[in-house]
């Protein structure tokens, strides 16, 4: 049964971003900078640096141009930013960023509770977007959200994702990420939706977003990786959610999708103890406890044993 | 992938003697009655509701004969008790139990460290109590503990988890249950351990038991229901774990199991509300907040909600 899963996979660090935007805590730009290599250091090499969304709306990232000029990363790192308008898209152009991210919902309410839009009016937005970053040369991802379940309107027909990312394959998106933004998918319902929007979209083109809000996060990867997906986003010890989803909390922790993944002989490239000092240091930065299982059960351990590796002391003392 | 999956499951519920065992708080004996009740009327058959070890070893459980004894649950309910040597065995029979629990372990260091005997040692004992207790038409479990990963010997070969299956099955243990006792277990080993076990033990003899401490329970239990497993143990609110295995921490959460097996389309017989009402009552009983992810979820969205629900208020606010 687990003799086809793919042998490599991508992972997309969103931490940085849908993490950081979530938490009420404000990270210094420095600090910030600070965790994003940490997180490149760790061997990830697709991260969501920012978004440029408005600070009205997003204070937490308003430095996201300061950010993404600091940054110190290797060359082999790719670095996005979530891009909601045209205003956002320049600023990313300002940023030198050639890879960037969109965003839409899957159903009618999610989308006007989120961004006061039908669904139809994003699709024109993104359209815009996308057209005007293709022609820039640009790399264009777009997180669709709600793919699984719409906490307005429950659970959502397979035909209506399938519907959307068909138009966002004609949009000429290079990477669709279909996400369980309030983390109550179940591995039938992964099934059912990809291997509907599989009859039309490029399997290269699909990544899988999930979030671990009952547990099922890593079950469903599993379901995801049987069916031959081979991208997963995922945020260091399960940072962020969605505010705009009540009852949503948590990211599938990258600590957790590495260990599962690695121990099945999948390569991430990812060296773990190495992201678990990234762990470290943003429970440091937030001074709080991170949710992500592999991360509480790493430090306990260290703690147990007294670690007193540099940086995590006054993180696991909390 | 998942078409072939069974259309319904035995939930084994251990949080009673696994949980309970692991809390270093007292709980009355007519708290533990309250709590196991309010399991059953959440629609588990099967419960394990305390163990005859040494109370000089695991004092939270001295009580166990008193809670046998008190206990009113439905007749189709079925308790087990764990057993871990004759005197343990009396006490179940003067308990009035049909149905009785053993276990040892898959590695010599981990069976010395836990219960000081080798494993040829435990297979013994555990042979003379299996056929006292199939003398007495009595039905018996085993636990097999660190199948898949040992805290003191890494990697445990499956050729060793089926040499011991083999011999439990030979003395007439009725369900033997695969114990990942520290959470490290990822799906491929979960295939390649139950694979080689199918070849000789029937299918309906195992269960699996998954902690979740890294996150990866319920992919495992994905990965063993497309095998064709359909017997799962878990624990309410993820309580529970075991003290001889540093750094293991939780048990599945029985929640989140029927969160995803429900979803999946999979019966379990369980009431998903009614369930998250023994998870508030556990945590007022224990003064904590468990682990759970949907009960973590379902609480939150309560108290959002203001929940005025008899019984949940004090847990909710916590």
């Amino acid at each position: 049964m687990l003799e086809g899963i793919p042998k490599q996979v991508k992972i997309v660090e969103v931490g940085p971003r849908d993490g950081l935007q979530n938490e009420s805590r404000h990270v210094p730009t420095a600090d910030k900078v600070r965790l994003i290599e940490a997180l490149a250091a760790a061997g990830l090499k697709n991260i969501e640096v920012t978004s440029f969304v408005s600070p009205k709306w997003i204070p937490q990232l308003a430095d996201g141009l300061e950010v993404c000029r600091s940054l110190q990363l290797p060359v082999d790192v790719i670095k996005t930013a979530l891009v909601p308008n045209m205003k956002g898209y320049e600023t990313a152009c300002q940023a030198g960023l050639s890879h960037i991210a969109l965003f839409m919902s899957t159903t009618e309410s999610h989308s006007k509770k989120n961004i006061n839009k039908s669904v139809d009016e994003a699709l024109a937005t993104l359209g815009e977007l996308s057209k005007q970053a293709k022609s820039d040369g640009k790399w264009v991802r777009c997180y669709l959200s709600v793919v699984f379940e719409c906490p307005y309107e429950g659970t959502v027909s397979p035909d209506q994702v399938a519907r959307i990312t068909d138009k966002l394959v004609e949009l000429g998106v290079d990477e669709i990420s279909l996400g369980d933004t309030i983390g109550a998918a179940t591995p039938r319902q992964v099934e059912n939706v990809v291997k509907l929007v599989l009859r039309s979209t490029e399997i290269s083109k699909l990544a899988l977003h999930f979030h671990d809000t009952r547990g099922t996060a890593l079950a469903n990867v599993l379901a995801g990786l049987e069916l031959g997906i081979s991208i997963f986003d995922s945020s260091l010890g399960g940072m962020g959610g969605c505010p705009y989803a009540p009852g949503a909390a948590g990211n599938l922790a990258t600590e957790d999708l590495v260990y599962m993944l690695e121990g099945m002989g999948v390569k991430t490239g990812v060296d773990l103890e190495k992201l678990v000092d990234a762990g470290c240091l943003a429970e440091e930065l937030l001074e709080k406890k991170l949710p992500g299982r592999y991360l509480r059960a790493c430090l306990s351990t260290r703690e147990k044993e007294n670690c007193s590796k540099a940086g995590t002391a006054s993180a696991v003392k909390q």
